[in-house]
Order: C-alpha cells, then structure tokens, then sequence
C-alpha cells in the first residue's frame, strides 16, 4: 500500500484522485487546494485541506498546479525526508523548492474536466532524484497505468514539445479543417473517418511510410490551386508545412 | 443489381476493387489496367483488359487514376449515354472529357495498399451532371458506406484542402513528433495515447472547446523556452501554429 496526498484539484489533479481513490493499492490520504469550493466534489470520500500547514503524512505528495506557481507553493511545503513531486511536462525536477527530496509524475495525456479517462493507457513518466524515490514512483505508477517510462528533466523537455506538436498543434489542424468546411456548406462529420484512420496508421506504420498528398508527391498543380483558395494564416501554415514536407522528403519545391 | 467497370488499380482501385467484389447488390463487370501485370491479382476474379476500346457494357465506369491524367485518359472512352466517374477530390467534374455522361465518386479517406479498410464508415462523396445519374450514384455509394454525402465540384475544391490539412499534414505534425523523441532517445510510444486522444476528442467537442497548451493559456515563458529549443523549420512551423491559435482564440502573443 503507497500512501498519496494531491495537492491541487485541476485537471491533472481530479484525474489522479479519480484513479488513486478506486484503486486498494492506493490510499489517498488527503486532498489539497487553496479553495474550499474546489474541495466540494470530494468532501465525503477523503480528508481535504486548504492549509499547507496542515499536510497529514504520506508517502507521495502530488503537486498538480499551473507550472508557472510550482516554485513559490513547493517553497512553502515543510516535508523533510519526504518524497514531493510534481505533474509538469514543462517543467525540470529543479523548480521544486520543497525541503522534500524531489521527483516529477508527469501522466502524458490531454485531459479535460468533462470527460472520464481511463489511467491504463496513460504513459507516466517518473523522475527522481535517488534511486529508492524512483522506485517507489515506479511502484505507484505501474499500479494506475501499464505505460510507465522513465524521462529524466532534459527529455521531458523535449518530449513537452512533441506533445504540443502531436496534440495541441494537431489539434488547431482539425479546427483549420473543420473551419474550412463550415465555410462551404460541408459537413465536418465528413472529416471524422480521415482524421480517426490518419491517428490510427501510425500505431502500425512510422508517418514517414504513410505521408501522402500533393506536398509528397510534389504535384505543382494542386499545391498552386490550394494556396490561390487560401489567405492569411491558412495560406502561410499550407506553405510553411508543404515546403517542410518537400524538405523532409527531397521533393523539389 | 448495379454493374460497375472500374479503370485503374491503383490505391483507390483496387480498394472498391475489393469492396463491388464482396458485394451480392454490385456486379463488377470489368476491370481496366494500361500494364497487364497489374491485373494479375484479380485475373481469376473478374473479366480485366488492358484496351480501353474492349471495354464491355456497365452502368457506371469509375475511373481511378492519378488526378492529372484523368482528362487525357477520359477523352479516350466512347462511351455515350453511359455515366463516367472519376475518384478525385482535387478534380472538377469538368476534368472528365468523355463523351458519356459526367460524375464524381470521392471516397474520402487515406488509402495504403497494405491495410486493409472497411468501406462501410468511408465518406463517399457523389455529384453528377443530372439527377437520374446522381440517384444511381446515391445508391452505389449507399450500398458500399454508410456515409453517403453530395459534394459538389466548388465544395470538393475545398474539402480536399481540409483533407489535407487534417491528414497530411497532421501526419507530418506526427513525424516531427516521433523525431524529436527519436532525437532525445524517448520511445515514441509514449505519444500513441495522446494522439488516439487527440483524435476522439473532437469526436464529441468541437476543436475549439478542447484546444490547450502554451499557445491556448499564453504561457510565453514556455513558448520562449519551446523555441529557443527548436531550430529551422520545426522553430518556424512551432512559431507559425503558436500565432495562429492565439489569433483564432484572441491571445495575446
């Protein structure tokens, strides 16, 4: 049994106490946020705080607040010998200022509020700074998840990255998409079955091995007929990514 | 029963290849190849010839050849009173110089000859000159998808454009992912679970309510920190996307 306390109840940190409070391996020890109306949901099942002072022992404290509060709240926390870590793809081991020894548990997932998720498929991806914390983390995240990785500070820098290309970067294509076809009286329902089969491709083949369309087959034509249909941004995000397409590939521009 | 004559076995062909074969409501009467070595697969199955003039009696004649040889190769076909389609979403339906009446039959999806693909959930866009052609074609498509859209030639101009931005380049968004873990010897796995995500969440919200990261909560310490990271075209594409999503969404940058 591994003993955890979250100290934050957004997205990150809902999520953990959904999955720490169903499982019997995990006992969630207490909850934190500096709002009392943020603890609401969560009253009945597990002690919660709004004081720093007042923190009950635990084997984990989970930091899961915005990045940028990370330093000054871990500052305030007075947990000697204790293992705090916190959930920030963006952020190394070091902006924590806790006199805790340190450690990162950064689930790679977008969450939102709304939607239930399930932990098993989420990659952790753990950090610390002694072997023994390493391993205790290891151990808790392999209770919640079957994807569990190790990324020390200078990775995960990188890999935040390529999550903001793969996801929010993505993400904002859909929208360009969706857009597109709202403009032409067309249904974007019509886009759902590409977009589901372009994500699942990769999960077999590399994007190397299965990029197509005209940037890849260098068809002059249709790239000039495209960019004469779009203005402003479309048209410099269709340039920008065809050219970096044609680079990759050695096509001709 | 509706007869269908398919030319061309490319990735398009030989996919509704696959699809009339298996279906007791299409006869395929004949299949067309210039190269005799791409009928072998389908000799022993189906009536195939390398002449366009020994091409035998069928309702429609779906033409699935790269988009820049459709007008040539259509101009060869005597084929009156008979409905020629072509498969192209980056083609009008005036490409088609055939004398035989004109239409488009666009399946809407990414097509590798390796996998395998179930027709049923594939977008297939339809237009024809008149009405009659366009019910044969309605029912054509209904019989193979379930996905049956009219599309005329303006709106396809433009979702093909959507297509691209939404499959090619999301997949090039994808390999600049997996090669920045590549490059920090982070196992791109770890970014499967966020792009299955990414893709089925705007299944049930639209893009904007569930577009996050740097850029969304205009975080520019990150956004500083991201692009000093990056150089060339992965600096330029982070920058161009970055600006893009702040000025849909009003960030400041």
């Amino acid at each position: 049994m591994i003993s955890v306390s979250v100290l934050g109840t957004g997205n990150v940190g809902m999520h953990l106490i959904n999955a720490f409070l169903g499982n019997s391996e995990i006992e969630l020890v207490q909850v934190y946020s500096r709002r009392k109306s943020s603890l609401k949901f969560i009253e009945n099942k597990v002690d919660t705080t709004t004081s720093v002072c007042s923190l009950k022992s635990a084997d984990i404290y989970i930091i899961a607040i915005s990045d940028d509060a990370i330093p000054e709240f871990s500052s305030q926390l007075n947990l000697k010998n204790k293992l705090v870590v916190h959930t920030s793809g963006g952020s190394s081991i070091k902006v924590l200022k806790t006199n805790g020894n340190k450690g990162v548990f950064y689930p790679l997932q977008t969450f939102s509020k709304e939607q239930s998720i399930d932990f098993k498929s989420i990659p952790i991806c753990v950090e610390a700074e002694n072997n023994e914390d390493l391993i205790l983390l290891k151990k808790l995240a392999n209770i919640i998840s079957n994807n569990v990785f190790m990324i020390d500070s200078e990775q995960r820098k990188h890999l935040h990255i390529a999550a903001v290309f793969t996801n929010n970067f993505v993400n904002h294509l859909y929208k360009i998409g969706f857009d597109i076809c709202k403009e032409n009286n067309i249904p974007y329902e019509v886009l759902y079955p590409l977009i589901q089969e372009t994500a699942q491709k990769i999960m077999h083949a590399k994007p190397d091995n299965v990029q197509t369309g005209p940037a890849m087959r260098n068809d002059k034509v249709i790239i000039e007929k495209h960019l004469n249909l779009l203005s402003g941004e479309k048209n410099k995000i269709y340039q920008l990514l065809t050219e970096s397409i044609q680079a990759t590939y050695g096509k001709k521009l």
